[in-house]
């Protein structure tokens, strides 16, 4: 097989703010968008890109996988070659040969998300639209106890945006857990897959976890009820990062 | 003397990039612009309002210092207050009572600011427009050896933007060091008062130490010349932040 069949993997990191997310739409900048461009700069080729996940407007990433076809510029010229067509908010921070059957969203076997809550009382400039700003008082430790209660094979419909065509609703929680540095709280959560908004609304539910004090029992039964109004609220997506893509 | 005499002093922290610096501008967002409605918008009063230093457009700030006339509101509260009608981008850390006659630019004794450079191979997202990004390598070592040459009692005509209409350009740099934590230079720089552009004239001199391997004698001598065209580039605002004002 000649090395042209090959697929393109880039790795990317970007500060979501000003994107209406990462798929392509009309009259709103998008990752997808302004990648595709800065693509066709470099190569002077329209070339398809295919996301590892669509992600939310104002949703950053410390790491995204996308593929396109292959490019006649060495790999490890690649990042220099689309960050000077990239906008300082988003730059690829490698690109790999892959596969000419690799897909970045089939072959993704999980993804890990991580979301900030900057938790004081006062607010800071800095991360602002980088953190969810919350000055009550969160006990990270019941936090921590309840997001137990996340993990395992089970049916997230709780956890879903109201509304949504899924119809399976069963995924797997690797992991989920809370942790403070300084004023940041954060939430780390890893599973094989994500339904729609469910990593916001499983912060929103931890968040009540520690004013109500629930613990892993009650957030399990919440899991059982089925129920989206059991679970908590829906966070603003300014907190949310994509953390790591697992193939 | 009553306490309607008194002035309020208050401490605020922002980020830069969308504003066009401290002062008033016609058609322009500024920081004293921004706090000015604030401020109207709390007291329904047409409040003055002073400064410690114009920052220039796209310069950040850890600590600003301004004073105001007297407000009905406590000191506790007035943070809040305030902050209720700022945009993320800037806040009020704290505000105290304050004499009579304290005046935020005159009474000043001093200031410090740090520059911040990314001085890696790639971008980061996260620090666009909040710090210079440099990929070659620095060499922190020459560059601190290099700015004890700046420390003490000078004339630093040298390193004031050209065409400055200042007739006093003695300044006292209290220390001057460089320091690395990872991929961020940060340069630290505190004197009785600075004359225009001068900390980015230092920095971009230190940075012309490291790759010219200039020591702290090669400085002094760049000093003794007071001629602008001997000391390095001005860099860019994005990576410059007020640190500290001393009174």
């Amino acid at each position: 097989m000649s090395i042209e069949n090959s697929k393109i993997k880039l790795t990317l990191a970007y500060d979501g703010t000003s994107f209406h997310g990462w798929q392509v739409q009309k009259d709103h900048a998008t990752i997808q968008g302004t990648l595709q461009e800065a693509l066709f700069k470099a190569t002077g080729k329209e070339l398809p890109l295919t996301g590892c996940s669509r992600t939310d407007a104002g949703v950053h990433a410390l790491e995204y996988v996308c593929h396109t076809d292959f490019i006649s510029i060495p790999c490890d010229k690649i990042p220099l070659a689309l960050n000077a067509h990239l906008p300082p908010e988003i730059i690829v921070k490698s690109a790999q040969l892959a596969e000419s059957d690799f897909h970045a969203r089939y072959n993704c076997r999980g993804k890990e998300y991580i979301y900030k809550i900057l938790n004081t009382h006062l607010r800071d400039p800095f991360l602002a639209n980088r953190a969810m700003f919350y000055p009550k008082h969160l006990d990270e430790n019941i936090m921590n106890e309840a997001a137990q209660g996340i993990c395992g094979k089970k049916d997230f419909r709780a956890f879903m945006a109201q509304g949504s065509p899924v119809p399976d609703t069963v995924r797997t929680v690797q992991y989920c857990d809370v942790f403070r540095q300084g004023d940041i709280v954060t939430v780390r959560v890893a599973a094989d897959g994500f339904l729609y908004n469910m990593v916001r609304i499983i912060v929103g539910t931890l968040m009540g976890a520690s004013e109500k004090k629930l613990t892993k029992n009650d957030i399990e039964n919440i899991i059982d009820s089925l129920d989206r109004t059991k679970a908590g609220a829906t966070v603003p997506a300014c907190g949310l990062y994509l953390n790591k893509v697992f193939y």
